[in-house]
């Protein structure tokens, strides 16, 4: 009945203002929410009755899925070998009880699942026994020892991962649900599910904020609680999940998908982060979708899980996430994405695209909606997923900056440019203004470091963040933009950098030629703009794509620049007259990320330009820059500063830039030339720019003239102000006149 | 009839001395080259009218073949179209006029086979053009103007360049011989090859000593000379070729045969020269089964050619070669590999295991034998190319020490431990008596660096051996093993060092579980004795393999020791006190290598082990080492003295024993659990060994004892002198008798 009134509110012509509609339309989900009190079928989370029964007809079918259900019946008929144990928390990440309990739930899950499709009560009874054990414990369990998370859980070392534990073991509950006697039921939702839901959602101030917070921490409780919810019937439950501990929809899950999302999908903390919270968003609202079909939750905020799905997968090369944030290395073959992809697919199998990273999967969750996306991996003509040149805008509403990514090529070795010009990005974020990121031939070329942390060793700070991490990885030295005065963005101020964010001027990539973006950071630095334009050049003049990065620093006072560009590979030559350190070598700095540089060379040109070349895998790359006699060139590596041998020692080219209010650096990033050493073949190892010239620079326009070492001459053109893609243009360079339309000009010009 | 005469000679009873057998051979075969007159048919070098008619007819059938043949039509088109350019020679390795004559030989080389195949005159004419080009431009060449090597080339700067070039010559030279008239035949053999052949093998006195030389650049030499002398029917050449400039046998192409590998078909400069010369090897052997198949060249010595492609490919890890003396990256995917396999099954089609890695490689030789090759890859059954524990010795006899490669496990992420106890290899040998390196689980876990060079970047000393290769590469403290007193092996003295080897003591690898090498060393270092065992253990209670290390350093006066394991990855933990430097580095040394070094933190410890631990990929590596409160342990990095950033910044523990006359290193190597970011699993980081006792140590015996953490204990002793794996051993260890027989005894012991 209450589908029927909810399904003709909304039709009422009257919600024509989507916010109207909106709000109604969470009012009424509360509404039912609290009123519904229909019984609930098991399994009912992620296998469905009539799931169980199609996939137990599709075993042997199809071979990946096979696989899949044979790796989750491993896990599960290897745990009914072994001995039961729920040991007292006591170990950090990575310790001994930590994995204990990671373990379990895994197990907990496998055997609930593999209950219901082979209906063998070996393994229900495995998950009873485990949830009795849990359940004897649980009450007599204070915050766990490790003091080291604000938020500390009780099986876990922090609240996190008891929320995921829940997640997992919410699953295996459902699945085993009616094979377990109702007095078992009452004692175990008495003594582990309902005090753990209640910590998890009430437990404590800390607990309680984390439940409400727009984080994906809270995704997690939240997606725990409800599932949980669900499983034991419990409507209270679900609803503080779905619309926040005052059941108002002021928080909860309904809302994160309001705020956490920009418009395009993007999760304010980055693409690691937006991995890992995509598995509790998918989790939950294919459950909340199979048990509560009227919230359309997969259409909510015009598909915005779907747009989050395909967001996350564009933030990638290769298969692999980018390094922005704290980010260590992940792929499309996590499991989170496993989740994902299957999730989405089931709920818009007319993205046959997603059947493309489904197949580069080769694995799918044992479920209803694994099954699915199996099929139409058989079945279904694949399409390749499209990578494509994109802008993601970041915040709630769109307008907090964005990541511009470029791509040139169709292949796992294209090139693909990065440009972060974001909000901070929460607790995770780095001072990064302005940074880029360049892959290229299935390498990173110009890498972000990423975080400083190896998870889950226990002797590298429990597996947490190392203090390297703060020291080195947030910091501004640490990427590929500027750093004015030897200080981070916003001094390294978390509050301040967050009440801030870049701004995207532009990003243009319809012709496949000249793909631009262009960004502006107002506030990193007091009194001081930045500005960087980048183009992906794919000329015919040049056999691979070349990059024009145009980095403007406008300021009414005095500033120290340093402009880094890390690299991974082995430097080949430069046109500077550098002294290379070779007896000793010293920290370049004290503090801000330099103590952690060695200077291994410095120099100085008397030339207009600078050229540094170096080689990764088999192909060269050369940055040449416009210098001046003032510029100091430094060769540095990454690795003082680090007492506990944390930091890798990646290499970077850095111009110095000293005691200028206004300045403009033009650099041309080339790929270039053979390095076969199979074949024994080597060409092109050398630059083919012959020079820059900044030809004009001004508040409204900066004009750059490469000339190559095989007499072309180009002309690049940013508009610095008004932005517009049909606004008209006119300006003179060395005389010429030159008009066009849009924010950009790239053309190749004759002497 | 000649070759009835031989024949019958070869069958009479009374050859039963190998060695009378062997010399009449050969004296039989330099008066059949002699006199030998018939006419030669073209093409028959490595195309044969025969093979012609069969690769037609195969074209189309066997895809990989077909991508091969299509690889070789893409060059040959691709020339048909662009200018052909002769340049007068002028630039070093990577330089345009080096490339661009490499790139003629391969044009040659394909069109002069595409004529064959295809009948297409257009190839034929294109070949005839460019060899009319280089016949007008040879007699006008002096020595080429780059003055790097004593043996300086005329198109280019070394010898070895020229003589690749006429090899590949030759053969299109073959292909097109009956197009090319006959007044433009003796234009080109007057003009470019007979003058060429002259230069190579007796031009000056260094080109006429290369040609006679025991050396691979002598085997280039001879093929080229032979082939161009098969090609244009000149029997002298030939003769030359096959027995030395003064045609008595004792140098030339059979006589290296005999010289230049052991009788295990080791090569003795190692792996990456092994696999250079193979080729010329290979392919001349063939164009002479070709063309004189009586003599059988296949079966010659035993088959030590075949020993020898099978030798070269045990010396890989995942189908990449060893890095041992000069070497840099080359794989099974090399053409030369490629040539040496195809030619191999032809050769030997009973060898099924080829298969295997011809179908790694996935293409072929456009020619009979790649044919044969790919026609077998689809219609016999492959066999696994067996890699395995084996005992490679060195020297013409066998008796100059080895290489011994201990391996568990069959696929690509086995185990694989080598001990580098050979003759100095040539000039491309480094002082590294007694190293190890470790590959595990797809990687190189204890690498050797190799050569420091960059091949045929000019930017990097023109491509060829950098100055760091003498400084650094070949250094004694470069390597995993012991170097004493600061100073390389024989003081780094090649004229020394070539005159000695080490001595395998024994291999002995029949029980999967405990597979051990031993050898020594008694020269490298004056009055003193080196001795190295090294146990590969797969004992059950082990997840992985681990290394029994002992390393038994003996003088009769005092000295400093210092035994580096150079690792991949990253530290993770050691119980080593220790301080790092975080402000400042200071190079080790000044010289011998030292001066290389980083050190980048060292430390005491008062334990009685000193352990270690780092990860490379997903699992963990631990060295657990008897200590003392002498020994200083320093981490170290490569990098230092460095001026033109050539060297690559491995990590390295060290451990320091000064002032000794008697010391006994022993070490276990351990493989342990997983750290798998995908997952976000990690487990077993921790070394699970609890102490390590030397519980004898004699020059019979020595014997250590492995306590581990579940308080398990093994027992292995090393004999030390006396080895026969057939005798019987007595020893008391700690007050019990053991008996056993052979080499070494391994057991686990109860407390």
């Amino acid at each position: 009945m209450e589908i029927t009134i909810l399904k003709k509110l909304l039709s009422i012509k009257m919600y024509k203002s989507p916010v109207l509609k909106k709000i109604t339309f969470v009012m009424l989900a509360i509404f039912i929410a609290t009123l519904t009190t229909s019984a609930v079928q098991h399994p009912g989370l992620f296998l469905t009755p009539n799931g169980v029964k199609e996939i137990k007809a599709s075993l042997g079918k199809y071979p990946l899925f096979d696989k899949s259900y044979n790796e989750l019946k491993a896990i599960a008929d290897k745990a009914l070998t072994e001995q039961i144990e729920v040991p007292v928390p006591k170990d950090g990440g990575g310790g001994y009880t930590h994995e204990k309990h990671k373990n379990n739930y895994y197990e907990m899950n496998a055997a609930g699942t593999l209950y219901q499709l082979t209906g063998n009560v070996k393994y229900a009874q495995f998950v009873l026994d485990m949830l009795l054990k849990y359940a004897q414990i649980y009450p007599t369990l204070d915050l766990h020892p490790v003091i080291k998370s604000e938020a500390r859980g009780k099986l876990f070392w922090q609240t996190l991962n008891d929320a995921v534990w829940l997640v997992h073991t919410a699953n295996a509950y459902d699945c085993v649900y009616n094979f377990i006697s109702e007095q078992d039921r009452q004692f175990i939702e008495k003594n582990l599910f309902r005090p753990m839901a209640e910590f998890l959602s009430n437990g404590n101030p800390s607990n309680y904020a984390t439940f409400n917070k727009m984080h994906n921490h809270g995704t997690w409780s939240m997606a725990a609680v409800g599932m949980i919810g669900y499983a034991m019937g419990d409507k209270e439950l679900v609803a503080k999940a779905l619309y926040g501990s005052n059941k108002d929809g002021k928080t909860g899950f309904i809302r994160q998908l309001d705020v956490l999302f920009s418009p395009d999908g993007y999760f304010t903390e980055g693409p690691y982060y937006q991995r890992y919270s995509i598995l509790p968003f998918m989790t939950f609202a294919q459950i909340i979708q199979n048990q509560q079909p009227e919230l359309n939750i997969f259409k909510y905020r015009d598909g915005i899980l779907q747009k989050a799905v395909n967001t996350v997968l564009q933030c990638a090369y290769n298969g692999e996430f980018f390094y922005l944030n704290d980010a260590l290395y992940k792929t499309y073959e996590t499991q989170e994405i496993v989740y994902a992809v299957d999730i989405a697919y089931k709920n818009n199998p007319a993205n046959k695209q997603l059947l493309d990273i489904a197949h580069q999967q080769g694995s799918f969750i044992v479920s209803d909606e694994g099954l699915a996306t199996a099929k139409a991996v058989y079945a279904e003509k694949i399409q390749p997923f499209e990578l494509k040149s994109v802008l993601l805008r970041d915040g709630q509403n769109g307008d907090e900056g964005g990541i511009g990514i470029l791509r040139s090529g169709n292949d796992n070795k294209q090139t693909c440019l990065t440009l972060k010009a974001t909000s901070h990005g929460l607790s995770h974020g780095h001072y990064d203004k302005l940074s880029i990121v360049l892959y290229d031939n299935g390498n990173c070329i110009l890498p972000d470091y990423g975080a400083v942390r190896f998870l889950n060793i226990e002797p590298k700070n429990g597996g947490g963040y190392t203090k390297e991490n703060t020291s080195w990885g947030m910091q501004t030295i640490a990427h590929n933009t500027v750093t004015v005065d030897n200080q981070s963005d916003f001094k390294g101020n978390f509050k301040m950098s967050s009440q801030f964010h870049s701004d995207i001027n532009y990003l243009d990539c319809k012709n496949p030629e000249a793909q631009v973006v262009s960004a502006v950071e107002h506030n990193a630095y007091k009194g001081v703009i930045l500005n960087r334009t980048l183009a992906l050049i794919h000329h015919p003049a040049f056999e691979f794509p070349v990059v024009i990065d145009i980095f403007k620093v406008n300021s009414d006072s005095t500033h120290n620049l340093d402009f880094p560009f890390y690299y991974n590979g082995q430097m080949v030559m430069t046109d500077i007259n550098y002294q290379k350190n070779t007896n000793e070598l010293k920290a370049l700095g004290t503090k801000n990320g330099y103590q952690h540089l060695w200077l291994e060379a410095s120099g100085k040109t008397n030339k207009p330009t600078a050229s540094f070349t170096w080689v990764t895998g088999n192909r060269f790359y050369s940055i040449t820059t416009l210098a001046n006699a003032d510029n100091q060139f430094m060769m540095t590596r990454i690795g003082a500063g680090d007492p506990d041998f944390n930091l890798r020692n990646t290499p970077c080219f850095m111009v110095r830039q000293q005691n200028t209010a206004n300045h403009t650096f033009v650099s041309v990033i080339e790929l270039h030339g053979l390095y076969d050493l199979t074949r024994e073949v080597t060409s092109g190892f050398e630059s083919n720019v012959a020079n820059i010239e900044l030809s004009k620079d001004d508040e409204n326009f900066t004009a750059a003239k490469i000339k190559t070492k095989n007499n072309l001459q180009f002309l690049f053109i940013t508009v610095n102000k008004d932005f517009g893609e049909f606004k008209n243009r006119t300006l003179t360079v060395e005389g010429k006149i030159i008009t066009f339309t849009g924010n950009y000009y790239f053309v190749e010009i004759n002497n």
